[in-house]
């Protein structure tokens, strides 16, 4: 079986193993206090600049839900896409856990606009209302298309404009960076992001996610709370430095970009060459390392014999295809061999 | 400097971390449909049977949590001791997470007594007070002592009796079990335990705890509650075969009583050797692998520039020495010979 | 000013008031231990029949909330309408309180139907998604239409073909059982409802709604549970005397059928009004005591110097217009009068 | 029988009942928006002065929820005493609602002191341990005795030194200032008190409590969140007027105060009767309604075939006699006869 099912069925990068290796010498403080951590926190720096607060924490739940929670109240709300991790697949964690109401939009590709959130600011000052505070988008989107910094901006200046924050779901932040050109800051810091949920594990980390708060000066309340917050949500990891140290790694040269980049890549061979069979739509445009097409179902089934991968609507016949750090050339080439054949 | 503040600042031991590498070969589908956790889940059978669940979470706060929050509603109210990790160390995560009350009771060696718990049973039934639905011990406890088959019997017979369950905080279960013979099931599924939080972390493994549901065909509705659960408190792993991986080799040929032999055996040590010091008092049974000791307070200060370990009591200048799977008879000597220096 | 702004701006029959004044005679056992309670228990008894359990609360919100959580568990999500109450106006508290994920359905009058909710049982089973347990239906709509018999049987059948319960939110019941010929067992009990939030306060109480469990023999564990979670979700009234004599009134001879088929004929005269007027346009089947309607701008806004009500939704100039059991056939020919003469 | 139980089984005074018969003319805005509220706040205004916030809710429990929950987050800590109403008698609804940990300390007469609370802020700043941010005393407290002005100052300066904030319940704040002399402000604003619960149903109410905030200018956080918590805690009536008018009856021309020293007075002819009688050993210092007397068994069983009160403590032959505004001097005696005559 050849995966193009997740980036999470993907194993970890043979450079993370060997940083897990070197971090296993000798005792370290554990909760954080820990030369790997320190080493992670400066990499984390060197690339947002120093006004950021950056907490490592376990998964991408985690990650989201804290840094929702950190920033809201019971009676607030976060605007998001109908099909946002945040929404649908985190078993209600953002309100079961940091406590806010979701309020989701429908969206084709993933986005959401700023005229979409506009008329959920109508419940400002109603009591009976969740009070919209936060909105929150995924970069790359579940549908694998890329906010433009312009897009990020628009979505800034709104909540800004209404004492809200934007909270950017990265589990796939590393491909969006790659595809826009590998300036991180030009779409997240730059762009107005106030809290972003920095990805490791889909991109080749063994576990593993970065909660990074922009002009971090500026919210010192959420800043203070985290650490305890974390704890009580079950997000601090006693040996940290086997988190941190992965981090460290991944951030050191730029192998974050690079795993990403060859993701993205595969993803786009893929594309290029499904678009050119016979019987295939794209469904998306794919900009990152997702490609969502509508096949014939026969073929579905015939592929799914040979290559693990999820169909996405059942009725629409559309299936998910996710390319990894680790996936090669002759893996996409076999597939679009097998469909070919299959035509 | 040397490492006797706790088993969280030791590392992995280097056969987990070999097993990690192994893992590490292709993909594996994600959330624990793998065969890493297939080989797990057979291990723990063959330690306790065929009638129990196990689920694999992150942490131990999120293992107790998830054992309490799966077994009660949030008007319940289980009784642990006034030490309890639960209590004392978790941020209040069992209230906020599991949303049950914690009712403490004062305990010199952290363990709790069924006469103790009977008072506390007259709020069954009144509508303003919690109603006491589980009853939490920790073994070995936080002050080093281990609870004898007995006397976990003999608690796990009044919750029954009163509609009650029973958990282990097994955070320190190896060490237990370890001091208690090697027969783990003599005094967790043989004594009455409902539930059993089987720690990985402070012995050895990079990350990882268990959670396991004994008599698991009576308790259908929690078992198949948990996995909903574990999602949504954030403690399910994406890559579940990198924790799944570490419980199978711990447990493939008894590495994890191993090195609660060795941690324990350095503690008993350590023991011996400061009971033969002037101005040093033993202050707990060392049943496991932690001692307790009072010393003077100039001795602690100077010693703390060579050591790493907490001070328990300011006021009653009571320290905490935790021995790990890699402390060596060098550094328990080490420290018992400048103590004897100072002396 | 006239009111047609809400029921909840009328005052208290005086009828009820007369109980209250009746109850206010020495002592009574505090939490529902008294006479009055049992003669409200009693009255419900003889409309529900004896396989119920009943229990009194402070308002809507609390109703609604407390018959969620006592069915539900964190990760489980219950189905409703976009426009739901307990979505739009009730400040999160279910999601707050009752834990639970709610699945809003669009709809143009407030009904929902089996076919939309069929779609969302595909979460079924899958541990990311909320688990679909209960489907909620307000009756009548926040639109002012109301569900038939046979409506309401539809979507219970398809909850308990998969283990789901169907939740009616009555705030507003009695005019739909006054709208539907009195039978309130019709779409109730005997369409399959299991627990129902029957409103008081909107029908001319004081305060206090109570909450119906039908076939409580079946749930025994949700009946169990209600009085501890009453106590704790802050829904216990000390001196219950005074919200069961309130109920015991209104239920002694069909006052709550009177003041609700007084209300609702004010609806429809105002409505026949209405629809008699050029520029006007009726936008609801007035079914119950809510008229919705399509008006010119300045009209609304001359109006709005004389009678109390809501602008329903500004861009479409859609105006609720809520009859009540003291709106008087003046005060609605005055209404419709002045629009006449706007005209 | 006559009722020495709880001023909760007492009914409601004269003058207030026609108040809510007064309030019920003609349509009021819902909500609080009405006359009624206003002439409450007004008289609230006269007591406290300007700088206060003040908030009508439903019950006690409902108060102390919601002055904790507007001041702190989830990992936050409240100290109390051991029998305070929010450890023992409220189901847990403080940790279920409000969130935070309650940190209970032993007290023999319900009061607790800035020695014993110092300790516990050593948790200060340890990511493991629930932050303290606020103290909780009962006022009078549940055994019946009542701080003065200079205890209360003592712990909120403690309180404000480290960062926390002092809450009061004031369930029987009315028969505390009684006691006190008149001047609630000498042991509340004056005295350093942040939020207080201010009682109303004990003191011959129907139902309602108010939640004061003094110095409301320097906490505009938690004073704006709260209407919104009100709403999402169940504690928002919708029909307001009939919760306001009655403090605003109340506090007019002192019937809350002098309901309040009827109550008193009457404990006090009970407990100096008592003190005249063998074998009755008075437990507490009789300084609001509550008295607590040790009796013999024998006589305790046979009182309560006449009288309706609680065994507070069965080993130790503990009851507790509660006046209220409806006690006579009448129902006193007739007890003190009884019990003269068994001894």
């Amino acid at each position: 079986m050849i995966n193009f099912a997740s980036d999470n069925a993907s194993g970890v990068h043979p450079r993370v193993l060997e940083a897990l290796g070197r971090a296993n010498s000798g005792f370290a403080r554990a909760y954080g206090d820990d030369p790997f951590t320190q080493e992670a926190d400066d990499a984390f720096r060197r690339i947002f600049g120093d006004n950021i607060a950056v907490f490592y924490v376990v998964n991408g739940t985690g990650a989201n839900v804290l840094a929702l929670k950190s920033l809201t109240r019971s009676y607030h709300a976060v605007v998001c896409a109908q099909m946002a991790h945040i929404n649908v697949d985190e078993t209600g964690a953002p309100e079961a856990q940091a406590g806010c109401k979701l309020l989701p939009l429908v969206s084709a590709n993933g986005k959401i606009t700023p005229e979409q959130v506009r008329p959920l600011l109508a419940a400002k000052g109603v009591v009976h209302h969740n009070q919209p505070k936060g909105i929150s988008i995924t970069q790359a989107t579940e549908f694998g298309e890329v906010y433009t910094p312009q897009e990020v901006r628009a979505l800034a200046d709104l909540a800004h404009e209404n004492g809200m924050f934007l909270h950017m779901d990265g589990a796939r932040l590393a491909n969006a960076a790659a595809s826009l050109g590998g300036d991180v800051n030009a779409f997240t810091r730059d762009a107005g992001v106030d809290v972003l949920s920095f990805g490791g594990t889909k991109n080749g980390m063994m576990f593993g996610e970065a909660v990074v708060f922009f002009r971090a000066g500026e919210r010192r309340d959420a800043v203070a709370d985290f650490p305890y917050l974390r704890k009580q949500n079950l997000q601090l990891f006693s040996k940290m430095r086997y988190a941190s140290c992965q981090f460290a790694e991944m951030l050191r040269d730029g192998l974050w970009l690079e795993n990403a980049a060859h993701a993205n890549a595969m993803a786009t061979r893929l594309a290029e060459g499904l678009a050119a069979l016979p019987h295939v739509r794209l469904a998306n445009r794919v900009q990152a390392n997702e490609v969502f097409a509508c096949m014939q179902p026969g073929h579905i089934a015939a592929l799914q014999e040979h290559f693990y991968f999820y169909v996405w609507d059942e009725a629409a016949h559309l299936v998910r295809l996710v390319c990894s750090f680790d996936t090669t050339e002759e893996e996409v080439d076999a597939f679009l061999n097998m469909l070919g054949a299959l035509a």
